[in-house]
């Protein structure tokens, strides 16, 4: 009896029915050298402070010794959450203690530990839309129902959906995909309404050290904390922070910021997914963390992605701008092209086109991975943060003989490739 | 409205209405000073390489640059992937590939993906029973069913059992909590059965290095590998191993062999969970399995756990013997106390004991956490690889007291502790 032919093997859970694996085929196109690859959210690698890196384990051996090689607490290397504690204080001007607390492996851990303590099958997530694709794979596995935040707080029904919803999902800095930045008074709107209907608000933050032009607004855990001057904070906001923009993706350290209880249940779902962190790279973070790094590494990060940013705008203006528009984005990573519409326009659909670009060696993200029920096709996210602008323009016009050549074939999709894909 | 006072607050998902929080407790009593705690399953601390750990990070950087602080793919750092192939190839004597390896944050995250992967509510887990409780808690979420391996493998009911179950899960080498060593014998009908039945095999060997008494068994992974020559193994094995015995825990890095479509169902749902893990501490690990360490590292931490567990051994001859009795475990972290049964023998409950031993300030871990429905009440797992000679014999002395102090007691509960409290 030969294995592959012993054929009975046990099902999958019933989730995995619905997931795909689009993002695996962007970190494999990501790593192809003919690609130009505009799809992911990778930082600009050529800016990782290796010698620093090696500095900081230095000191830190010399600092922790044997504390930073052990099986750590679940909640994170002690030092490590003090030091985000005051961190998230200074941020906010109001005070965190360390049981608000929780360091996990990057800010996309605190998302599926959110879902696992929250969720169970057919539960309600208000996600603003369109909603970042690690979320929606993060929450699959728990088997959510969606409504669509939209910014638009008066919309009828909304206010209904927030008293059923498990909670509420906003990036409002920079948002991924689409770059915008929500306007505070929207922010305090929304801060209200989560606190009447009495559900939980994750915000997610990943983008803050990326403002590209002007300044971010405050965070919505900062609005609410301010409200209530108490030792810890105990409030509906579940604030998510990450090393992975402003120092390096390859520690994978995040943190959530909540309250005190909710934090020791994350803790308990951590600790049955992985036991704990590696306390070693809890220790390397605070060396980053714990001094003048991030202050005199972020210009030159934000610097470098500003150049990047106006290339890709710069080549897409001359080459896409027949076809897609868009908002130039005030900081993060990526500028969210929407097809253009009215009668005059051709219809583009996102999913059929990126079959013709990966034909000529560019990857985007289509707009379908973006909605939980994938029928939003007339956009793309195009990131800038990860390319040389000269790369950048190569990719545009590699786009750009996509984007004819969709437009004048018949079938709309090439033979080689399908929409079965992702 | 206070914070405090606002009350409506989404409730948790249903699976933490079954979760408890006694490893946290066991880590919380593992660093108070005044605590002797033969609870945990922690190594000797003393033992880590901290100055092999600077050098490796020297290596590390110089030979990877920025690609060890890159997000990494969803798999684990490629030369590590590598390297794994090969050591498990060299430790079986058959062919594994790349493509057969998953590198997972411990031992433990292969565990939570498994469950990720495989159960849905009410699925069917046929386990080692007592199971190690760090399984019992990856799997809580998925709510899954368990029938028991007892490796009496003629027991009636059992193929029945193995032909609905999701999959089996054993720990053949010094099994946590007992401490047995499995036969090749009942390894290879354990097997056969497996397959017979068409389910999956998960085998968790984390005790591997710690051979205190003569050699492990061959790996079931082995076994079956044996019998089938291909490039890439495609049984129904899914091997879990770690460096947090051999090196140290503070890397997290665990890994998963397994047929390679099992594999990338695993990467889907890892990356779901936290993107990817960590590539420094990959590239870490790669330096300590590409040469000699461990080799010359093992013997050393065998020769410590040696005369720790006959230290345990030896005070507890004199001190618990008239209540308790053990085998000497060959290999591990525990030995595994069951209460004396027999008619002259009082009914010892290690719930209640356990209330005790924290007012002696002796940690344990009593069986019920080992048992899916907590019934099992008659033993209790202590551990000797964390402490000194001289510490565990206190705490020895400490757990005599504990049980006289229980015995003689009326209500057999102190009013200062209650078992609400696990």
């Amino acid at each position: 009896m030969s294995r592959t032919e012993r054929g009975c093997v046990p099902r999958y859970a019933r989730w995995l029915q619905s997931t795909n694996n689009i993002t695996q085929q962007f970190l494999a196109i990501g790593g192809r050298q003919d690609f130009v690859s505009l799809a992911g959210g990778l930082p600009a690698s050529e800016l990782y402070p290796i010698e620093k890196m090696r500095e900081a384990m230095d000191r830190a051996l010399t600092r922790w010794k044997s504390d930073a090689l052990e099986y750590g607490p679940v909640e994170g290397f002690p030092a490590l959450r003090d030091a985000i504690a005051r961190r998230m204080s200074r941020m906010t001007g109001q005070r965190f203690g360390v049981d608000n607390i929780l360091i996990t492996t990057g800010a996309m851990q605190g998302l599926d530990l959110m879902g696992k303590v929250l969720l169970d099958p057919g539960d309600l997530v208000v996600a603003q839309f369109p909603t970042y694709l690690g979320a929606l794979d993060a929450w699959r596995a728990r088997q959510p129902t969606y409504e669509k935040l939209t910014w638009d707080l008066q919309r009828p029904g909304f206010e209904e959906a927030l008293r059923h919803a498990k909670f509420v999902y906003a990036v409002p800095n920079y948002s991924n995909p689409t770059g915008v930045l929500v306007a505070t008074s929207l922010r305090e709107r929304l801060l209200e309404k989560v606190l009447e209907a009495g559900t939980l608000l994750v915000e997610d933050d990943p983008y803050l050290p990326l403002q590209l032009d002007g300044t971010p607004g405050p965070s919505i855990l900062a609005i609410d904390s301010a409200k209530v001057k108490q030792t810890s904070y105990r409030g509906p906001v579940v604030y998510l922070g990450t090393l992975s923009k402003s120092v390096v993706p390859g520690l994978r350290v995040g943190w959530v910021v909540a309250d005190p209880e909710l934090v020791q249940t994350l803790a308990v779902a951590k600790q049955s997914s992985d036991l704990s962190s590696s306390m070693l790279t809890h220790a390397l973070a605070l060396e980053f963390i714990d001094g003048t790094f991030e202050q005199e590494h972020a210009p030159k990060v934000v610097a470098v992605y500003r150049q990047r940013r106006d290339a890709l705008l710069h080549a897409a203006e001359e080459h896409l701008s027949d076809w897609f528009e868009w908002d130039v984005p005030p900081g993060g990573m990526f500028v969210w092209m929407r097809a253009r519409a009215g009668a005059s326009a051709p219809v583009i659909n996102t999913n059929d086109l990126y079959a013709y670009a990966v034909e000529e060696k560019v990857a985007f993200v289509p707009s379908s991975v973006f909605d939980f029920d994938g029928r939003l096709t007339t956009a793309m996210r195009v990131n800038f943060s990860r390319s040389s602008p000269e790369v950048i323009a190569e990719g545009v016009r590699r786009l750009r003989r996509a984007v004819e050549r969709y437009l004048t074939s018949n079938s709309r999709v090439p033979p080689s490739l399908s929409r079965a894909s992702f």
